[in-house]
């Protein structure tokens, strides 16, 4: 292989051009830094994450064009779940030599087709050869002043909120180890694990009108994220297990892969759903539609004095502990 | 071991209230996102670099504190080549399951001691658990709008010059090889390749004064770094190799250390220095003194209206290849 590191920023350089324009980015790749220009009474939101191969995806499973969407997708959920709206991103690729071709092709075609659609071109970046897929992204949004919705604004008595249909990914992840990558990807619980999509237009409407008290997205799970939510807050919450938002409710999986999960679980643990988790003042309740540009919002409990968060069944109340994902907790799931 | 993320990211928020206080940084670690707020009047610079185990330092080899200040310094060096001040950083870090406790301590140590020192808080993060020990990390700087200095704007005519003396930390590299981990830390061009230093005053100055028609940080080797600057301005140069501040000349080596390399291939292809490059107007070249801070500032040739990099000797005048550090080229070194 012939491929220079200059090759490969010409080709990434190729993907900004073709991005969406920012207005704001005033430099792009090729200096020693992007320049980016922020509106007079906006915040910078600054998020990064990593998707890693073996850890976040793998590379005989996942398509190179979805790992391409995904990865700027979980940096833009963070976005999102601030009630802001993208920027710009930079990304940090290592990849195996002999994915410098057609692989970085497609993966760049994945994540020029996510930088267009929710308008957040890249900015820059630093590559690297190395044994295995490694990303990590950085990306900026912008948010008025003083309207950023954190996770630490939760008050007892308000209501609890998610978008979306919880558990879809993970359940879109088990039909994709079953089926291999050449299976069908029309299955909506398939598309959600492989091109989720971030709820920046429900984040922007939430922080616009004030209506959230807190709010983040929903990466690690429910019931890890809504424990991070509540110890940001310093309260508790009491979820109701008929109400949550199932995957099994959806009718895009087969009956056949759903029957041996447990459905409860499923909600509670799994990740990579990249819906919004938010909580409401009772006051502004009845202003919170049942559904927002076609995504179900469904109250699933209250947020409580007590620090403990609860899951209340028909017959039982039980504790939930952080079950979701963990990279530093052994288990097995 | 029983640590999970949330104890891992307990000790980073210690970190990041415990380092400088950024002022514009009104949210740090613990949310979906940081929120930096940008003063009127300037842009944001926005970099990110790898810094990863077996490419970029030896986990056996480099000692932890080193890492943590490395990292950040690798991106404060883009910062200063641009012009502008550090505001803050996100970390993205993996690290085997062993090494949260005292590695990750002394990682830590060596990362918030250039935090403070540069005034540049850690803002937040993504860690997760791997083999290896993998860091990106991306910095933003603030710089006066329209006075952030391009690697695009040398002229025919204009004087090069590089700060510092070149090669030394590719020497301190060998040194480190030779002596092992628990060589002496004392000799200036270990410590140069340990802990080096963004030239972040010097850039301000040549920044805030308008001297520099083009500017970059060395860490790829001048040969490398000579030739992107010049292949972003549309031009050429030429250097002369006895003008070269080779690290042969500094002191701080032991002669035998320096015996058996060629000076010359250590200056033009020896990264890691992060020294900067910079253009001047002929008519400015009076006002750019011989040290600045302590540190020398040496013309080491002009730009050229042909597009080559030439380097000039008595005897000789050959045409400079790229020779420096390419992640994507196979060379012996």
């Amino acid at each position: 292989m012939n491929t220079s590191e200059n090759d490969v920023i010409a080709r990434f350089t190729a993907v900004a051009r073709s991005g969406a324009s920012g207005g704001q980015l005033r430099l792009g790749i090729g200096d020693d830094g992007a320049l980016f220009a922020p509106r007079p009474g906006y915040e910078t939101i600054v998020t990064c994450d990593w998707f890693l191969e073996g850890t976040h995806f793998l590379r005989n499973l996942h398509p190179a064009d979805a790992i391409g969407w995904k990865c700027l997708v979980r940096a833009l959920s963070d976005i999102a779940a601030m009630g802001g709206a993208p920027k710009c991103f930079v990304l940090s690729l290592a990849l195996p030599s002999g994915y410098t071709g057609e692989w970085l092709s497609r993966f760049l075609r994945g994540l020029r087709r996510a930088a267009r659609k929710f308008a957040c071109p890249l900015a820059g970046g630093d590559t690297t050869e190395r044994r295995e897929i490694l990303i990590s992204i950085t990306a900026l949004g912008e948010v008025r002043k003083g309207q950023a919705i954190l996770r630490s604004g939760a008050k007892p008595g308000d209501a609890i909120f998610v978008s979306g249909v919880l558990g879809e990914a993970d359940l879109g992840l088990k039909l994709l180890r079953r089926a291999g990558p050449h299976g069908t990807k029309t299955d909506s619980a398939l598309r959600k694990h492989l091109y989720p999509e971030p709820r920046l237009g429900l984040g922007k409407w939430l922080s616009n009108r004030r209506l959230a008290s807190a709010m983040m997205d929903l990466s690690d799970g429910l019931s890890t994220d809504l424990t991070r939510l509540c110890r940001a807050s310093g309260i508790g919450a009491r979820m109701e297990a008929a109400k949550l938002p199932s995957a099994r409710l959806s009718e895009s999986a087969g009956r056949s892969e759903i029957k041996n999960l447990d459905p409860i679980s499923l909600v509670l643990n799994g990740g990579d759903d990249y819906e919004l988790l938010f909580t409401v003042p009772q006051r502004a309740v009845r202003r919170i539609p049942n559904l927002f540009q076609g995504i179900p919002l469904t109250p699933i409990g209250e947020i409580t004095r007590d620090r403990r968060v609860m899951l209340v069944t028909p017959n039982s109340e039980v504790r939930i502990a952080s079950g979701g994902w963990d990279p530093f907790r052994r288990r097995s799931k």
